[in-house]
């Protein structure tokens, strides 16, 4: 391979500028959850619809408070009013109904007294009004979300209240994952000596799936150029992204490359400046996307949150930077190497610090579990002081 | 009705009180994620199950560095070592192959000669040793993760690593919503003069999928005292939960109460000090739970946070309590009334610190949208001011 080793921005950018904008689709709002506008969304109607209550209480006329009005309807919500409120009377009206014609306020129910022949008489001390004005949350043809939104459930019932049934999002790109190495057998399998379990694939799979998309396991492809190239060119007719796990170190049992190159794909990079993820490898061909991404759990955690993600936000049209937070750093932390950005995984403690966890390198498959975000340590920094704000990129 | 209102606290504890864990069931790693592990996980195997060589390089005994060292063997990852390393030999090893016998460090590529007749010479200026120990992550029988933990993808690789396929986890609640209303339309419909869509439903929905229970919406139940009783009690055989949403103002209109206790359940509150989400009605028979959720999205999406998640997680076994972060807030966040304790939605700027979203009451159905997180406000307190830290309970 022997490409130059290039900085994580760069390495980013180079991932973006290739990312194609996939075709967009209509969902129910069952299955909107999760999914990135195409459109801007306006409203078909004004919302409130029409004055209404915001109280149980009586409707009358504010110049009328001072009077013992007669109770002529009755107003439950979702009822069209049938008579008009004029001087001495009133409606009874409930949470969410319509105001009646004549009617400018709605006395509580906290605020009424009865008089010995029923008739509502205002107690309160403060002039009422208890209205919610057609219109006022919004007006017909008024924007109510944007393209690129992605959505979460309080955008669905926004979605739902303007009419946006079947809103149109971006289709999701199909994930395929592969794992590699000799050295693999399944989870369900205890490894004879010499091996070890495939932890890497079921992990890949449940971050794709978080984000949405549909993901499948192509399985382990061994090491051997044909097989290797032949589960590259059945995943890549599966799927837009194809994602390898380990097999992609510097060594010479390495045939993902020439595989790759096989199957059409152009190799962009294949080391980063970055710890851990430094061996990761980004090619494309027209409408197709690969990593391969780091043989141990962590570093591939990694890559996914800091290469695929971004792509996959990309592709469907969303925001590509994740919006984190920052916290004070709880504790000394301290590196030698400062050749590299490194992703520092981190922890809230209950007063909103953060501290590093237990972190003895790459391999160190415990790492992740216990961290709330990542903290990034750029080339040339040695490390975070105790107190420093930092910016918690969560996961 | 006409129960007391009662604290948020008190509610909540209420809720918890009555929630009995659900059984438990196990599932593939694929389909574990999100999922509470309901035993603890211990390995089944040293991690790493081998002395391995953390680097590709070569093989050979630290007394040996000074020395022309003969290469005897080829150990890619996942192949066992046939040859001894002796004396002025070394084997050629990839990243995650199992060291050979007799060999004690790794020289890696980057520090290595080769002589005219290809023997290996190490040229490094500090001792190498770029070996991981076998068991240096977790010895067999060690605890890898603890019963109650939620699991997230990268405890997915954990579990696979260990031979967990399929983990013991706690069964979901199954969900069922019901909307209650004559006033309401589906969202595909022009709602006629009088009516609004339903807006919540769908929202409802994918809140509880977001938690990973399955959710069926059961439709709007009309406001009559049989279709109320009816539509209950059959959510009520198809579902653990229950959530009904609207029709549980204090107004004349209401059937819900008397429906629910026709069903054999009992209304334990009805009314709690918190703004919004005050008519929120919580109600068990044996086994099952009932919520009575406020009409309007904005009210319904946070007691379904403040009161349905922390029931779900207290069902599947989990943690009650969510991990927030704290921010600063960014100007003042003023009430006059200050009987409740309110919830209030704010947003983080791209510096970390909080503001309030725009907000002019629970109808505000835009309000949460906008929203990363919710901040509350005590009982007695009139606001929070500019610069106070705050704890942001993220959404």
């Amino acid at each position: 391979m022997g490409r130059e080793m290039i900085h994580f921005e760069k390495a980013l950018e180079i991932v973006l500028q290739h990312a194609v904008t996939m075709e967009t689709e209509r969902v129910s709002l069952e299955n909107s959850d999760n999914r990135i506008l195409a459109t801007d969304i306006h409203s078909d109607i004004d919302m409130p619809p029409f004055h209404k209550s915001a109280m149980d209480g009586f409707a009358c006329r504010l110049e009328d408070l001072k009077l013992e009005l007669s109770v002529i309807e009755d107003i439950p919500a979702g009822h069209i009013p049938e008579k008009n409120v004029s001087q001495g009377f009133c409606s009874r009206i409930m949470t969410g109904a319509m105001l009646p014609d004549g009617a400018d306020c709605v006395i509580q129910d906290e605020e009424v007294d009865f008089t010995v022949d029923q008739k509502v008489r205002f107690v309160g001390t403060r002039k009422p009004y208890n209205i919610c004005q057609k219109g006022e949350d919004m007006k017909v043809g008024g924007l109510v979300l944007q393209k690129g939104t992605l959505i979460h459930p309080a955008h669905i019932a926004v979605l739902a209240s303007v009419g946006a049934a079947t809103p149109e999002v971006y289709a999701m790109p199909r994930i395929a994952v592969i794992s590699t190495g000799n050295e693999l057998v399944e989870p369900e399998h205890f490894p004879p000596k010499g091996k070890i379990r495939n932890s890497n694939a079921m992990q890949i799979l449940a971050q794709a799936k978080r984000l949405g998309c549909d993901a499948i396991y192509a399985g382990i492809a061994e090491d051997d150029p044909d097989a290797t190239r032949e589960i590259i060119a059945s995943a890549t007719s599966d799927a837009d992204i194809v994602l390898l796990s380990g097999g992609v170190s510097m060594g010479d049992y390495d045939f993902v490359p020439a595989a790759l190159e096989d199957c059409g794909y152009t190799i962009h990079f294949d080391s980063v400046a970055i710890q851990p993820g430094r061996p990761t490898v980004f090619a494309t061909k027209p409408g197709k996307y690969c990593f391969g991404l780091p043989g141990n759990p962590v570093s591939s955690y990694v890559v996914f949150e800091i290469f695929v993600k971004p792509l996959i936000r990309k592709l469907t049209g969303g925001r590509v930077e994740e919006k984190g937070v920052f916290a004070m750093m709880k504790g000394d932390y301290k590196r030698r190497n400062t050749a590299r950005k490194s992703f520092i995984p981190v922890q809230f403690s209950a007063d909103g610090n953060v501290k590093t966890v237990d972190y003895h390198g790459s391999a160190h498959i415990h790492a992740i579990t216990g961290a709330d975000g990542l903290v990034a340590v750029e080339i040339g920094s040695s490390g975070i002081a105790d107190g420093e704000k930092v910016y918690v990129r969560q996961i």
